[in-house]
């Protein structure tokens, strides 16, 4: 046994409730351990010095260097401790508080058992209603669609099809969206993500001047709200990018305290080191080293109180989530009263948080549902895009990320390949569209919500902001029919009820990534081969999709996804 | 390099602010392998792509089988990113989120580095001011003294010198302690902790029938009024053990479940399951087996709003914490909700949670401040008392507790010998008060909060409960005045400067344990030879505590403590 690689951790994502009378436990050892088998002994807390339930822990998947092993359980009385007991090559070992050894003296257990003293509904952690099946699609919304052709358009300063610069305006805008609801909701977009509509002087609208005016470039609160109806109407929900890190320097209250300093209400409300702000001196905190968008002091009680009424004013309107910019900047204690707020007036409101890295302390069920899946997009790009790795290492580092949160968080962790923030995928793989086909549907097919970024079922092409923001092209004239059909069908698997799982088993071998998911009684595999060889797998089952990626074969077929009955997994 | 070894965490005990502006990091490597250095690479996240700083990481402890690799950073700019640089046998390796490599591309470094995206004041936790130099003396009321002789005494069923037993009554109270106070506070005890002293029919009160009247047999408000004004005249602080997992059968709300049923507003209240409570068919969830115990249902949002306010009118009575029982099945959402009502109306209180296991998911700053420190006390019981581990497994459980919590945390652990749910400590040392002095000096040079428990100074003898709950002698016909010596001059101790920090350095060498404190400048060293065996240390400086244990030395001591001046540990 490699005691360096022995790993649980207690009310974390090694042991988490998954419903308010089950409980998943996860232990991690050495991949190359010789395991024979691993099993969780547990009771209720007050039972176990006396007797002991056994549960086998399967090996559910590796990242190359650890095995996770990992277990349900229930108890009527779900005051829990247990143990692992581990035999390797016929030797055992217990592991506990203490550690590993070879002996565990039961009748001592009160000091030394692992526990989850007792599932309290209040602390489950529940998956949004409507997230099981979510397809969405990212709109930036000066480049999608324009609408309105009756609003003042001077502010526009590019023609739709014209060179893109960051200060471009090509006048997309809500009732453009409206116009194309048909069209997405066609092609299996089941909820939108929108970049922030609200009063800003920039294209992207991310330094909000005003929280509650819908940007006149874009719309006005009627439209906005016609918008939402014929969305909601076609069973489409809306979630909408709101940026409480920082606000515009224009904001009322940051003029306020530009004016009077220390004298003006608000000059706690952002982080200035002086008696007033200077943009010269950059003596505030601020968004990257953005002077033009001063960081709210969400540690101040009243700031916090602004901006989740400003939260709830946005869920009023009939949004379904928010999608919260720059949140890690952002104080833990804010995200937790906004949930609280929120999900007591909304249990259904989605909360996505934006954090490019490890984000456990977000996701333990007080703070976010999910975050934008970074992690899992570097490895598509990584993988399917620049092929810097091969299946293999895709496969750990997918189970990596899987096992770092708890499956509630994986299943609302928002997926995608790239967005405003980053180059396209297209472009990260060298203008492949075969690569484009294969991340697709591995992101689609991963635990989560798949997420398209506007624009990729033509696909677009671009480089890093502002390359990746161009208009649509509506005239679909790259657009190609087979293209266009594999994209479709690829949002369309996500109805699949095997999908509508938290689990997912990932493996690699020859060369071949192969995703299985299961529900229900239902299961779906999907195999990618991306060795640049034929390769052959023993795969029953109905062909739901299928595609050919440089002529190599499984099957006959590059990729392939298989509907099969299987046992749990 | 062992692979498996490598550990951090971002946001945990692992990285974690210890001020507003300062940043503790810690990576966790093979206790076994051959470092050269290890390096801490870091800068605000949107510069660090183009430069670094680096801090060297300093080996602070090992668990025996881990060691330990800490600094301290800050920034003007308190967006931290960081990887650790490590060298071993003049080979570098990189750890990121992306694990161990021999390269690292600082140009892809956005999406690998580790990162601490922004200290939020209100999300750093900070030590109560009085915990710095707390001294604690744990109080069950029943058993310490009466000082009421005037009262209905007709519930005493025990003389003061007689054999107790589960149900026996033997007189103390509220008064009993008010007119020990100068005793206490001349021992060298600064707070109190006292067991419950709310309307309950046990001589224990852990099952409350009212939480608002003093229970008769204890005194009334005026008696409680007085005890807190002459504690708080000598400076001294009161903890006020609180039970919110469960109340008595006999509470009204209770009471009008069992009679109405889901007629009863209360019916939700708890965890009822079928139409009414039945005390026969134990159809309600409760401590332990207690049925007469049934537990709140803290989910309840009603729950909790009068279990806080009553724990908000403890405080506002003049209670400066809160000991909060069976802390760990009650709901995250409820702790988390009592410490930002407790805490915006009374900073200093202090919050610590019963908890016999792991509690890193309770002490991130949004629950606890400190736990029960069930984990030392079976160190301190298993070395120095029942002589099962060596000093230096000792040193080994003593640095895996340090490093599993952070030092705030840690600082505000109340660390005891015994209390009245275990045996007494003398008990388990088989009578021998050598052991017990050594025990208690450890547990003062502990980082923490020592408690000493009710007639440890005498030293009461005691199994498990009953027996450890013992009343105190205060004949004191058994105390030797060489032991009263040591034990005044062990709690006097607590007041050295060195040991007001957060840190300590603890290893074992040749069977002595050693423990250095340090803080503004001044050091402290505490050494324990327990081998049985005469050894000589390397320790220059003033003597404060020298102790002959066994008759081993230790530069002619068998227990020192030194004063003395060093670096910062």
């Amino acid at each position: 046994m490699n005691k360096y690689a022995v790993f649980h951790r207690p009310e974390s994502s090694y042991a988490y409730a998954v419903q308010s009378d089950r409980l998943k436990i996860v232990l991690r050892l050495a991949a190359t351990d010789k395991i024979d088998a691993v099993e969780l002994l547990y009771n209720n807390k007050y039972d176990f010095t006396k007797k002991r339930f056994i549960s086998p822990m399967r090996r559910q998947a590796s990242d190359g260097i650890f095995a996770y092993y990992a277990s349900e359980i229930s108890l009527p009385d779900a005051r829990f401790a247990y143990i692992f007991k581990i035999t390797e090559e016929g030797k055992v070992y217990y592991y506990s508080e203490e550690g590993l050894s070879e002996k565990y003296e039961f009748d001592l257990a009160y000091y030394t058992f692992f526990q989850f003293p007792f599932i309290n509904a209040s602390d489950v952690m529940s998956v949004v209603e409507w997230a099981h099946d979510a397809v969405f699609y990212q709109i930036f919304i000066d480049r999608f669609a324009r609408g309105d052709y009756g609003k003042d358009d001077s502010y526009i300063n590019t023609p739709w099809n014209g060179e893109i610069d960051r200060h471009s305006f090509t006048g997309g805008d809500l009732d453009g969206i409206t116009s194309k609801l048909s069209y997405l909701s066609d092609m299996g977009v089941t909820a939108l993500y929108l970049t922030p509509i609200f009063l800003s002087e920039t294209n992207h609208k991310y330094n909000v001047i005003d929280y509650t005016q819908v940007d006149p470039h874009f719309g006005d609160s009627e439209k906005l709200k016609r918008l939402l109806d014929s969305a909601h109407e076609r069973n489409m929900k809306v979630v909408i990018d709101t940026v409480f890190n920082h606000c515009d320097a224009k904001h009322t209250f940051f003029r306020d305290v530009s004016k009077r300093g220390r004298e003006s209400k608000y000059y706690d409300w952002f982080f200035i080191d002086g008696d007033r702000p200077d943009p010269a001196q950059g003596n505030y905190a601020r968004f990257a080293d953005c002077k033009y968008m001063p960081k709210w002091n969400t540690n101040n009680p009243e700031v916090r109180r602004y901006l989740i009424d400003i939260a709830l004013g946005y869920l009023r309107l009939g949004f379904d989530g928010l999608r919260l910019d720059v949140a890690d900047e952002i104080s833990h204690e804010m995200w937790r009263q906004l949930r609280r707020e929120v999900k007591r007036e909304f249990p259904n409101a989605l909360l996505i948080g934006e954090i490019w890295h490890l984000s456990e302390h977000w996701l333990r069920g007080d703070q976010f549902d999910g975050v934008m899946n970074y992690k899992l997009q570097k490895i598509l790009c990584d993988y399917f895009g620049a092929a810097l790795i091969k299946a293999e290492s895709a496969a750990d580092r997918m189970n990596a990320l899987l096992f770092a949160n708890t499956s509630q968080a994986n299943a609302m962790a928002l997926n995608f390949l790239d967005n405003h923030d980053t180059p396209r995928f297209l472009r990260v793989s060298g203008g492949n569209t075969d690569k484009l086909v294969c991340a697709l549907l591995a992101m689609v097919i991963f635990p989560g919500m798949p997420c398209v970024f506007y624009g990729t079922e033509l696909p677009l092409d671009g480089a890093g902001d502002p390359d990746c923001r161009k208009p649509f092209d509506w005239t679909f004239q790259n657009q190609s029919e087979e293209y266009k059909q594999n994209f479709r069908a690829i949002l369309g698997l996500k109805k699949q009820a095997a999908l509508a799982g938290v689990n997912a088993e990932i493996s690699a071998e020859k060369g071949i990534l192969k995703i299985i998911r299961e529900a229900d009684g239902e299961c779906l595999t999907a195999y990618f081969n991306t060795s640049g060889k034929a390769k052959t797998v023993n795969a029953e089952g109905e062909i739901l999709f299928a595609f050919n990626y440089k002529n190599n074969t499984v099957l006959n077929n590059g990729t392939v996804v298989v509907k099969n009955k299987k046992g749990k997994i």
